[in-house]
């Protein structure tokens, strides 16, 4: 079984390039005794921006569409100034955690950054659990995969999946649900009725 | 696929017994031009209690314990007095909606009752989504199921879910599902390696 202490939370970290532009990503981070640990692969954009400009953005977001978008193409999410720190939010954030990067293990492939938290913000409530967002996240780990996968693990996945998204999907879960299929199909795996 | 406008989130409903009792319970809800529809199926204490006593709270909470200790006798979560109606909400909410019943349907198996939102309350921001949580909440869709569900198809999704949970799981997350597991197990099925 997993080890005490190393929940993984999926978000979107929104870093600033090096000319200002924001970059938001999907990434799964963990906690570690009041700090944040994000560790992008090498290379990424999120890597290069944080080594360049060590603050960043964790947004909080239930909207799926911006982690199916990322791996489709659609990165262009409206985004806020922050408060504390010089960075940008997404309007989507139910919440938001400013950080500033206290130190870095550049490692491969992956780079672990520590983050000291110095602003959080709350902009809407949490409406519980809904099984399709569930889904589309199991999806965009899955699609993120295509090229290591046997086509039959995909159709099985999805086809289990897709009992979530019929019977609890909302209209931006089918959005995000539609992305992502596309994006199977277009890799060559044919899908079932979806 | 699943028609627009019918997302489903699953929550902890909490009502009032006759003597004053709380009693929590997890549901899906649905959001219906701005009010929420609870259906309860027939007989069970949240039937009873809403037709007697017409206000309940709608908790939202990320503690994956509530959902899989309802299934397995662990009902007894910390409440807090609520704001606007005379009810309680749960400790463990990441927000909370007070509702005041205002129609229902008394149809079988399930009774539809209409709520209206009195009072909303945040108490702690989301923090992101974590693929353990989510494969807690199906493995308590699925255990609660047992009954009408083949021992191969259980041992399967159970296999499945049991990926994210040694991936992505923290604490509480482990606790829900270990009571999940030895509920299945109780049941007579064999599970390997959990």
């Amino acid at each position: 079984m997993a080890q005490l202490n190393s929940k993984i939370h999926e978000v979107i970290v929104t870093t600033l390039s090096q000319t200002g532009e924001p970059h938001s990503a999907p990434m799964g981070i963990t906690e570690v005794n009041g700090h944040f640990l994000i560790q992008p692969f090498k290379p990424s954009a999120t890597y290069e921006n944080l080594k360049h400009h060590r603050q960043c953005t964790i947004n909080y977001t239930d909207d799926v569409r911006v982690f199916a978008g990322s791996l489709t193409g659609r990165r262009d999410w409206p985004t806020l100034p922050c408060q504390k720190i010089e960075g940008q939010y997404l309007e989507q954030a139910l919440s938001h955690t400013e950080l500033e990067v206290i130190d870095f293990v550049d490692g491969d492939p992956r780079t672990s950054f520590t983050g000291k938290i110095v602003h959080e913000q709350t902009h809407a409530p949490f409406r519980g659990f809904n099984r399709a967002q569930s889904a589309v996240i199991e999806a965009a780990v899955l699609t993120s995969r295509l090229s290591m996968l046997p086509a039959e693990k995909v159709q099985q996945e999805i086809a289990y999946l897709t009992i979530a998204i019929e019977k609890t999907a909302g209209e931006r879960e089918l959005e995000a649900w539609s992305w992502l299929m596309t994006k199977i199909k277009d890799a060559g795996i044919e899908l079932q009725n979806v």
